[in-house]
């Protein structure tokens, strides 16, 4: 039996956007979801309270990371991620691919895996999709991804189409390693770049192999935002209803509802706690740099429509002068105003789903973050 | 009427030590207390409720640095400290003079006052014993200090003489000055270097203007501890028993317990904020550096005796990571651990001292810290 479970509640009237819930071993999941990034097994400079505290139900931490620092063998001895960092509701993991990819001159592809040197001590590391689970088997969460490559954008058809298979290839390699199935779920990884057949080719392949949810990579890498949404309208029908879809590494607002209103239950992005930490607010009204002279002498919260911690406490002149000093506490305030603000922003989201009126929301909300 | 009222409960038995409380603006603080210290209108990493959930009673702020930034008159305007960083308990302001006085080659002292080019941009500024009063009426704390002269350590005695004596003319201009005695207790400062006389001259020149309580300034600056205690065995005496002491700047576990004994009441220190974020732990087993390899796999809390927070929740190696990748969680977890530490070692104290049995519990405590 499969570690979690998707139920459909209902679909948007209005826009086919999906409500439904996520059965896991460590609690349900509303969706469709904001993920909340915690990298090195800490959203950075939350503690687990908080982030119950904005209910938030499941966040995902990286594979490479943890690997690299403290280990994922000092983890499994911890007696995995969840007791480790002190989380007992959900966690998913990625499969460290992306990392990987990412280290440019620093790695090196074949069938068999990728060899590549450390990012912070220049030690040399090879990760095979086996390795990849057997990492992800250590650390114990409850979502896990195969190991597949992210094709940069732009790139040309025959690299990306040699590229998806191998991804499919790593899947099921992955699928075969994978040690309990019955605890952790692995998700596989659509890819395909901006290409509508072989996204499809892709899908295809993955489903033949079978995962409890599938991942949508190699979106939200450069490419025009109009080009995300069509690649998602192509994607998402052709994945089966009864499994959760994650696209991956996507959450500024407006990507948000956009995603969800193509079919898409859950999502992740770093950018609600990093640009926390460099001083900016999501707030209902639009993007604030809360650093900025204007906000000098405001006595008003960062949001004037927003119940949050930091909002009921503390006024944007506070904020901006720890800022300027570099005090902890504006990373805190601002973070949990923003992961706050997301979250929050996805509830609204499963409201209007349920009540047929996402389209409508979407207007409203667009037009007053001043995206319309 | 004077803002603030001293309650002496009791005086240990064994030694000599006092128990009280001080009814204040902003609530009641039961003494010996340790103050936290939150130079920047925030104690580092805290928030105002983590400080009350730890018992913190008042906190510390720094006149010198909330007049750079963000300026005294833009906290005026927000309606005083308390309101603009959300702490509704007591708080202290020193007066900016040991601040002003350490900026060395960058300060000018004259009988009016002292001229002094800024840490942060280099613009010029004139601190006078009023204009320190005038700071701290815009903060609005409970209780402020006199404009004083911290001598360093070596100093010689005519050096130190002429220094104490320009301190009280300066209180006693401060007292002048001072606009709201009814809100905010302002404090004489006791200097005299380590001269016994010079000690004696300062306090009963200091008591001749009469102030609602009194520092002990000019210690830990670089002394020999018992010459620090000396100097307080000294000076404490000369105080009237029905106003607070506060020595200033001391924050060691064994230098409150040494203060303690000798008569005082409240302290203050960075020790415990600055040290958690280089990743050092106070502990009832002595101070550890958490971020060596010996943690790595130690699955124990940082202190086996504590029952705050960070101690329930996480464990040496998990902390040790977070230290390690620079994560903020490590700076809060271990600031956490060391400010609830000190608290709760006040609290001790305070029952040993209704016991009668300070020395014994001070033995005890030095055994277990690694000091005998
Ligand atoms: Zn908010
Ligand atoms: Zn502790």
């Amino acid at each position: 039996m499969s570690a979690i479970r998707y139920e459909l509640i209902k679909t948007c009237k209005q826009s086919g956007a999906r409500l439904g819930k996520i059965h896991t071993p460590h609690g349900i999941i509303d969706t469709p979801i904001f993920m909340p990034v915690g990298t090195l097994a800490t959203v950075k400079s939350m503690t687990p309270e908080e982030l119950k505290e904005m209910d938030a139900r499941i966040i995902l931490s990286n594979t490479y990371h943890l690997y690299m620092r403290p280990g994922h063998k000092l983890i499994e001895k911890a007696g995995g991620l969840h007791k480790f960092m002190n989380w007992d509701r959900a966690i998913l993991t990625d499969s460290g691919g992306f990392q990987v990819f990412s280290l440019g001159p620093l790695r090196k592809i074949s069938e068999e895996g990728v060899e590549f040197r450390s990012h912070i001590d220049g030690s040399k590391h090879f990760i095979s999709p086996e390795k990849a689970i057997e990492i992800q088997n250590s650390l114990g969460a409850d979502i896990i991804m195969s190991f597949d490559e992210c094709a940069p954008y732009p790139a040309d058809y025959d690299y990306v189409k040699k590229s998806l298979e191998r991804t499919t290839r790593w899947a099921k390699r992955g699928k075969d390693a994978h040690k309990y199935p019955e605890k952790q779920a692995l998700f596989g990884i659509v890819q395909g770049g901006m290409y509508k057949d072989l996204r499809y080719q892709s899908a295809m392949e993955l489903m033949e192999i079978d995962f409890p949810g599938y991942s949508i990579g190699g979106l939200s890498v450069g490419e025009p935002k109009d080009i995300m949404n069509e690649v998602l309208e192509n994607t998402t029908p052709l994945l089966p209803k009864d499994k959760p879809r994650y696209l991956m590494g996507v959450g500024s607002p407006d990507d948000l509802l956009e995603g969800v209103i193509r079919g898409v239950d859950m999502f992740d992005c770093v950018l609600p706690t990093r640009i926390a930490r460099n001083g900016t607010a999501l707030t209902s009204l639009g993007k604030i740099v809360v650093r900025n002279a204007t906000y000098q002498e405001d006595f008003t919260p960062l949001d004037p429509n927003c119940s949050c911690y930091t909002c009921r406490n503390y006024s944007r002149a506070y904020i901006r002068h720890l800022v300027k000093c570099n005090e902890i506490l504006a990373s805190r305030l601002i973070t949990t105003h923003n992961l706050h603000f997301l979250l929050k922003l996805m509830e609204d989201v499963r409201e209007a789903i349920m009540n047929d009126r996402l389209l409508d929301f979407k207007n409203d909300f667009f037009r007053s973050y001043g995206l319309l």
